[in-house]
């Protein structure tokens, strides 16, 4: 496996913008990067294009082609690849593999997707594309519901409060605030969260990410770099999918996604390092709970104690290990495709030492991506070049 | 690069399986391939899905990861890949590559559509989600438009006419009928050709695929081959990917796809034959006239003459290159995200011996998938194993 490193990133804001196709936002993303990075487009040899929804809420595939072909890259392979919320992540995976391979010395991965045109329900009934539908659709769960449950779990299990999970929700809001590419930031109290509006209890508005539109794209070249690359690099230290259970009978708990902590597991053996050595991560909060789980998963937080961490400030920007200052999918939103190449943007964005929400000598990044009820998951860890 | 052998093919019926659900489908197709393989799941290291249009016809996608979970496999990365028409020949591709460059060591590629279960209309607006709608939409042409312009522009420069076209058809019909797997086998006549529905001028209905549902799937291996295998192996010699323009208008020439072209020519680079090397041929006959294009397209007959080599004889399973034995997608079928891994199921028949059409003494078998209007392809070469 050959050295690789992300050279160039480019992003829409996240957020509302109707009437702009989705294509054009994945272009928009890409040449960002592509111009970001110095890259010459004829050296790009791969393009992968995450996208969960776009069939069902656009009437659009063959997206791969379609931006490979606005973009003016090569004859080159164009491939969207799918894993529901988790696509991204997966096509961040796919583009590094096809250097890390051999395959080629450059490409470009994308993610994109467009929501907020569609109704309500219709948005609904297309994320629950998501759901092991044949055998779960009897529970008549949606994704509200099975994060409500592991809610419930968590606090019966390790004494988790409403206090801790609102501090998660303040601090990823707050850090959205700052953050130019985030759709809803917002400088909240905990009585503003108890008020909002209840969704599936124990979960209010603010404790559920935003239908978010939006374009992330990333530049991968090999080592050696291009003697003209205009940016700095980060090394992929790793990067790792795996599979969970598609039901949700068949997590042997609720409250930790086996998805989650292998890959976590895979991604520190492959890169050598401990959890203790990451500085700065961008995980799945696609609900406040998410986010105490997900910490946990990926061992930054000894299991049982994401809440108290977060409520006691340990995992904000100047805490032990500062967890998605982007605001999140919480603030930042959810455009499901783009997610896992934005946590990327931010992570680079954050080992180049130019975020908004900066990680005081940020050295060691981590992104988490979760697609479905856990059946799809991609960790990655990333360190600012020597 | 490894070496890698296809060692277990499984396909379920193209044609109506209504009722049944999608990843019943591929699973079925798989667990057989798995069967004929022998090879153990826990040493399946990779699972590409090939699908299209899951998510508009049924409300289903993440089809990776359900499909990897239902079949047993390990905690392995589980991929949707999507290229439209050419879904599952990019799903082939993958799960070669993931073995080529040392990524695993087996691996499983399935493809798989359900489509009969929805109206006529809303298969026709899902077919369509495989054209650039946002600068193609208002020419009002959908797929049979496209191939019936082609046509045109090919009767006008070459010659080709009804009798030839027709040729095509009633040879992929009769080929059909002795096609266990087939959905549309019939023995027809040009007055029957002639006869049937008007779809688009020139195209009738005989000239047109059906709608279908169906799986296929295969199990890949690195040599050296495991000592416990159970099927007669056959090798790969290249696999290729490329990319088109996404616009109709972008193709310099309708009576050609450069995804093909470039496909075919690099693909026999890479296995270091001539087109005359090919025994044996599946190719992409969404329409009788895309099987005279592909034919032109993939150098195995001359520029102009593909209709006049159809009704000379010389694509029959007898004639100088045999094309589409199993009865083409004009009488297997096309469930859009299977066709692809169902050709390789084909040529694997071929090449072991055990085709209902077999080619006498084939050596060497060519694959050939087309992604929308051209913009994604994929062209595979196998050969008996010595």
């Amino acid at each position: 496996m050959r050295d690789v490193c992300i050279v160039g990133i480019g992003s829409t804001p996240f957020g509302r913008h109707a009437g702009t196709p989705i294509e054009q936002l994945a272009v928009r993303a890409a040449a960002e990067a592509l111009r970001d990075s110095g890259v010459d487009r004829g050296r790009i040899g791969a393009l992968y294009l995450g996208n969960f929804i776009s069939g069902p809420l656009n009437g659009k595939e063959i997206l791969a082609g379609i931006v490979g072909d606005q973009l003016g890259l090569p004859n080159i392979p164009c491939t969207k690849v799918e894993g529901a919320c988790a696509s991204g992540g997966i096509a961040f995976r796919h583009a590094w593999m096809a250097i890390a391979s051999g395959q080629c010395d450059a490409a470009v991965a994308v993610g994109a997707e467009t929501m907020t045109h569609a109704a309500g329900a219709q948005v609904t009934a297309a994320l629950n594309c998501a759901m092991d539908n044949e055998d779960d659709a009897p529970s008549g769960l949606t994704f509200p519901g099975l994060f409500g449950l592991a809610w419930r779990i968590h606090a019966q299990r390790y004494g988790t409060t409403r206090a801790q999970v609102s501090a998660v929700v303040r601090k990823n809001k707050a850090y959205g605030l700052r953050n130019p590419l985030a759709q809803m930031g917002a400088d909240l109290t905990d009585a503003d969260i108890a008020a909002s509006a209840a969704i599936c209890d124990p979960l209010q508005l603010f404790d559920c990410c935003p239908t978010s539109d939006g374009a992330a794209a990333v530049v991968l070249a090999a080592r050696p770099l291009p003697s003209d690359l205009q940016s700095v690099p980060v090394d992929i230290l790793a990067s790792v999918q795996t599979r969970g259970a598609a039901r949700i009978a068949g997590h042997p708990d609720l409250c930790s996604f086996d998805a989650t902590v292998s890959a976590a597991q895979r991604a520190y053996a492959m890169a050598g390092i401990a959890p203790t050595d990451v500085d700065v991560v961008e995980l799945h909060d696609c609900f406040s709970i998410a986010e105490v789980i997900d910490s946990e998963d990926l061992g930054l937080v000894p299991r049982g104690q994401g809440g108290a961490w977060a409520l006691e400030g340990r995992t904000a920007v100047d805490g032990q290990v500062a967890i998605n200052p982007s605001g999140g999918l919480l603030a930042k939103g959810h455009p499901v495709g783009a997610t896992g190449v934005g946590q990327i943007y931010e992570i680079v964005r954050q080992l180049r030492g130019t975020h908004a929400n900066q990680v005081r000598g940020a050295k060691i990044g981590m992104t988490h991506n979760l697609g479905g009820t856990g059946v799809a998951c991609t960790v990655s860890l990333l360190r600012r070049a020597a």
